[in-house]
């Protein structure tokens, strides 16, 4: 049976850890914290996996087959490394590591070793996401014209990273996986209200085609809000996250554009309005599905859709975002 | 008595004839449109005023003392100029003019003839933005943070303007009236998905202190959205005009910074969450305050807030934003 | 052409005067109210009609083929009374008459002289409650389990009439278009905070099958409420008139009563849950179809599906629930 | 250090029993279930505590100083009385029992023997609640006049209550904890749609004065709504239990009577329209509170909100509501 270790038991390793306990193809064989308290808590609830401070003994037992590193970004890249290294399957969470290099070499680590590489973009797994990406497949969108993404509340200040790498790794990661093609180019312009980094910022992209994405994260807003519009020329989509039910609303709208407007002032579009529905979505804990389609992963070699490339592809747009952010929005080509 | 003369008589043109034609302080005495059936309706419900073609007769009227100009964005500028040089105050529709240049034309030579010239701001008169302004006079929200706007909705596509000049004028007004400092510099993406014009645009704007604005207008919304977030430094607004009551929330949220953050590690800032509240709000219909406050501008001298120079404001974040819309998101210094 | 005659200038009257004026199949002839500064108001804006104080002689006027009356309740007997008697058709605000015994009356006069009789039951003309009603026709719902209806509101307090008489003859005229069997019983509990007549009611009705019918009507309510849950044993809805669009939401959900329990503790049921949708509306102005309407019946001898009967039907159980009122919520047998 | 006893691992149970597990003044020494699977379960999670299949063994425990009751709710009263005879001391999920004679019975016992018997009656201890109940003591509301409940979502269909017994003790439990006083009557209608049992009841309550309370319980309803309308002379609240924040809102909206109206038509009553607030609220897990408490009124003897009374208070109204029922709405005097 698969052996997992999970490596990082702070605010989303327990969830990891919770999860792949209780699945039953795999076991959870050991886990790991440099804080004692939050490991002892862990280890209390879950004792038949050894708890260790050291990642790297984690990473060396011969029992641990894979690992989920809950880490702080900027360490995702030297754990994942090392467990590459040591021929185990890794799971990281979002974002895959903090700069396109980084994410690079653990992509080409996995392939040339044959090992499962994915990331935890969450969002991908959940009933809304994948109900929207089968309503674009399906195309009942028609042709995609914008992305527009709002993720803000108040909290959490991170003291390592700015709201850009926190937030929008979730945007991206749904957008990336919604939308095929690469951005031609990114701008992104934030703004520092207190400490070091960017508490609120906002990023756009354009397509090749007629396609805009943008995205708005806040670490500053009196109000919770995940909502996302996209607009395609057939239907457009209301995404909103915090909806208690009926999270995905598919609208039957759209405009019919005029070629002939010669004789007309005003009638360059006629508008279509029909019905809106909003479809039955699956309830499944999306992290749940995370785990579970790593172990496919592993076992079976079914490639998981947030595989390295998956990450590779949201870590590329941050950094180019965050290198836009420091010239107050220049275009950054991808 | 004062004698108002209205030009245009399409979507805008007939609320303010209401609007003048209610109020005992003045009197409705000529209305223009070139379109006779327009012109025609018009005439049976206001026999009293004279109806014609010609908008340079009714502004050569002796028995117009006054002119509202509610026509296509182009012709403000001729037509408030004629206005103007023959003698009679002028109201408006929004924006001002088309151009910075024209712009300053007008207030140059409303202030030299001591002629009223002041344009129809009409959310600048609405309860909601006049309780935001006493909110923000007496110092609750603290430093200004950010302002952010978003005014979606499918169609009405225009077929002279882009959205920005179509929908941005709103969002603009009302920051230029709560925030009396003028933006460094400018940033405009949009995208053209139907015809010549941009359909939807996101504005950027920076200050010289903290602050950034952020407008997002589009025409091909599904949903009908009119929001705006405020956010100080003490308290932060959430203000939907879309709400059948309580359309402006103030909530007493913000973080405080801490300075020493040696020995920890995430605690940057500590949160605050009070009370929310919700003020009430005068229902007045605003045009009916636009047009109230212009008599008392002609025949009592008060300078109306939308007077030309915040007409001017308007414009020239208006001009800057499509330059820098031409240019994909340059900045465009002020 | 037919000549349309308006008695009631009041709250209502002036929207049923505007829209006999906007339509060409019909010319409005007089107007009726008692209040000198009303009716000069109406005069103003429709000079082509007589302004008369005297109902009787609007009715006498041989221009007059129709009369609609938007008065106080208690004066509509007497006034259609006396139009039916005058040969004129007969269009009613809501409701029919204060009494059983009246409507009938009114009902047999119209039938015996062949004139046109119609209630102005607003609702049932709107795009929602046709909707609802084809949605029905169609079996989507399968058997009707419960209708129940919330209508509440801070004011207006009325005089002359209680809440009951005052709100619930819309949800009535709702309920009996889209339920054709008449309830077995009705009971009515309410609450009288100020004044002479209750301010807060309860309805409740039931039905010979398993239908079960409620309304709720308030005065002194904080918020506005108008929203209506309409459980079938496929398929349930939620109407909600204010909201600004989407406004009935047709839910695909609902129990699978399972026949043998005896091995299992709680599966009483099974539960279904499948998409939602919200049909597209037409957003007709009611009152204008009202009018039409009413215009095809005395035209066309079309039918109009708020005739005199429909009225009656609201009426007695308006009668109905009251009795129960006034005996604290006793059963009263229909 | 307190003994603490669970029986029943079901829905509930569990729950109360990771509170106890997670306070650091008592020790969970027992737990109970029928069920060998729920059972061990627990036991896995916290092998600390004796797992029996028991109950009577459970309470005979000397370990056991206090028992927590999570049965369906015809267990309660032996068990309770059971615990109680051995001289334990007992929380009991809501209803405290199914009938008012064996709830009688419990609140004697406990009161005879000094034992400590306390309610689930979870939603007292929840910060909504506590605050309403805050802003009455300190007469903002001023006189009450109605006390309005919603609750209804679609299932969970009980095998052996109805819908008033499992939905209503929510909201009569909050009812009774804010209003002081004993409704004088009470009257209740309802359907049985599939089974035996009804799945929708109205339940209304007249009190000495003015004020009226009306619940509306439903497990047939295709959305989720927990809303109370509480009116009052001063202020009214809007409480919306569902409601991500803000989840109650205080209106200070109200009406003057005016005495003399003889001159005037309607203006029976003025309105007055002031702001809205929304107080901030303590996020604590309500069970936990309850779970602290009980431990205080144990250890400190002092009273709990919740006491036996309370919990009998609750049972009453369920047990007229529950005759008036089978009467379909007869007034069943308290």
């Amino acid at each position: 049976m698969l052996g997992i270790g999970v490596i990082g038991c702070g605010y989303w390793g327990p969830n990891v850890i919770r999860n792949f306990a209780s699945i039953e193809e795999c076991e959870l064989r050991a886990v790991c914290d440099l804080d004692p308290e939050r490991l002892g808590g862990i280890h209390r609830r879950y004792p038949a996996a050894r708890a260790t401070a050291d990642a790297l003994a984690l990473i060396a037992d011969p029992a641990v087959d894979a690992v989920a590193i809950c880490t702080p970004i900027h360490t995702h890249f030297p754990l994942a490394h090392a467990a590459l290294e040591a021929g185990k399957h890794v799971l990281v969470e979002k974002p895959l590591t903090d700069s396109v290099e980084t994410a690079e070499a653990l992509v080409e680590m996995a392939e040339d070793r044959g090992l499962t590489l994915q990331v935890d973009h969450t969002f991908v797994y959940g009933g809304a996401v994948r109900k929207i990406r089968e309503i674009i497949d399906e195309g009942q969108l028609g042709d995609l014209l914008y992305f527009d993404s709002v993720r803000v509340n108040l909290g959490l200040f991170q003291s390592n990273v700015n709201v850009l790498w926190d937030l929008a790794p979730h945007d991206l990661s749904i957008m990336t996986h919604l939308i095929d093609r690469q951005p031609r180019w990114v701008s992104a312009i934030g703004s520092t209200h207190y400490g070091k980094h960017e508490n609120l910022a906002y990023l756009t992209m354009k397509f090749d085609d007629m396609l805009i994405a943008h995205l708005h994260v806040n670490w500053l807003a009196p109000v919770k809000l995940r909502s996302t519009l996209i607009g395609g020329s057939q239907r457009m989509i209301v995404y909103d996250d915090l909806a208690p039910s009926e999270k995905v609303l598919v609208y039957d709208k759209g405009i019919t554009h005029n070629a002939d407007v010669s004789s007309r002032n005003r009638a360059l579009v006629d508008y279509r309005v029909g019905d809106m529905y909003a479809p039955h979505l699956d309830n499944t804990e999306p992290l749940n599905r995370v785990c579970r389609v790593f172990i496919d992963a592993v076992e079976r070699g079914i490639r998981p859709p947030t595989d390295g490339l998956a990450g590779l592809r949201v870590v590329r747009l941050l950094e180019a975002g965050q290198q836009s952010l420091r010239k107050n929005g220049e275009q950054i080509a991808l």
